[in-house]
């Protein structure tokens, strides 16, 4: 495939929608992206018509909707098998480029490390659920909880941001550990907007130039 | 857990609603449930209001959304996890008998055989499901394909039925090398409704009385 897979990750309140918006306006004329290549921006749960009803049942699910821990864990994997091979694997494989909100080092953050779930086994399924397909890089929007408290303090928190501080620590700690185990880059979020974009990027020239 | 999990398996137009609704009828007074155990009938994929959502998306997906082979597998999965921990688990641990139409053979007859996924990989994500929970016994309501495809004519077809007849015919003798390998009690769906209900209860005194 000779499309690149660019996702950002990191807990909400890290500026990722701003800063996803700003990539997709600076990719395209950055002397980065082959020419001809377009860009195709996307999210997970979503990006795909399916992946955009897994998102509703992840994250406002109807009154006594809401998954327990192990099918939380595989509508992720669904969701993520669909968006691969409907949307990601195409693009690549024509050639473009795909700017992703979230991939797989959120199913690790969130429910390995924030629910518990057995890592080994979480890597087992994302396998399977990518295919094997792997991120040409990880952006890590890196915000201490308190800061992602504070930002988030005037919207209506989904089901994930709901579940508590003490859950969004260990999720934090576990993109932390991801970040030096996989060799992600690891962006100051607390910084402005300016600030976080220009380190991006930095990063990207460095990695993709 | 003390209650016992009885599934029926098999292709569609085998009578497992009739059949279902003639056990659950049939059960409470047979003598066969200790007293007090109530009779609790479900379905995958459904069974809670999660399952039902998933259920629409499996079978009668909204435009677009139809999903490809390893997404439609781990929805499968998804479905019956939540149904394993929200209701099939409980029941069983407060001494009710549950008697679901499908569980994890259903999957590995239309996602393994069917589709041709892997099927060591389906057992594993099934022991996931699951949680190891396996049936007390499972009745296979064997239909030759041409009498399912004729006995259905008048239906609509959902989007499992619909995939075609050969893919019917490979989940149908998945079910067939399923029964021979798990010990499943095969029924003889040919002959009439009494036929096959009076074949089921002699099959459950045998094995449960």
């Amino acid at each position: 495939m000779c499309g690149r897979l660019l996702v950002l990750e990191g807990i909400d309140g890290g500026g990722k929608t701003t800063q996803l918006e700003r990539l997709a306006a600076w990719l395209p004329g950055s002397g980065l992206m082959p020419a001809g290549a377009d860009l195709v921006v996307t999210r997970e749960p979503g990006g795909t018509v399916l992946g955009e009803e897994l998102r509703r049942l992840l994250l406002k699910p109807p009154q006594g909707a809401a998954p327990c821990n192990r099918a939380e864990l595989l509508l992720y994997a669904a969701d993520r098998a669909q968006h691969v091979e409907r949307l990601i694997k195409p693009a690549l494989q024509a050639g473009n480029w795909v700017l992703s909100d979230r991939f797989s080092g959120a199913t690790e953050a969130y429910q390995g490390h924030g629910r518990g779930l057995d890592l080994a086994t979480i890597r087992q399924l994302e396998r399977m659920a990518t295919a094997g397909l792997e991120p040409d890089i990880t952006l890590w929007l890196d915000l201490p909880l308190a800061d992602s408290i504070r930002r988030r303090r005037r919207q209506r928190a989904d089901r994930m941001e709901a579940a508590g501080s003490a859950f969004l620590e260990r999720v934090h700690g576990g993109f932390a550990a991801l970040a030096t185990e996989q060799g992600w880059c690891r962006v100051d979020a607390t910084r402005s907007v300016e600030a976080v974009a220009a380190d991006i990027s930095v990063a990207l020239r460095g990695r993709l130039g």
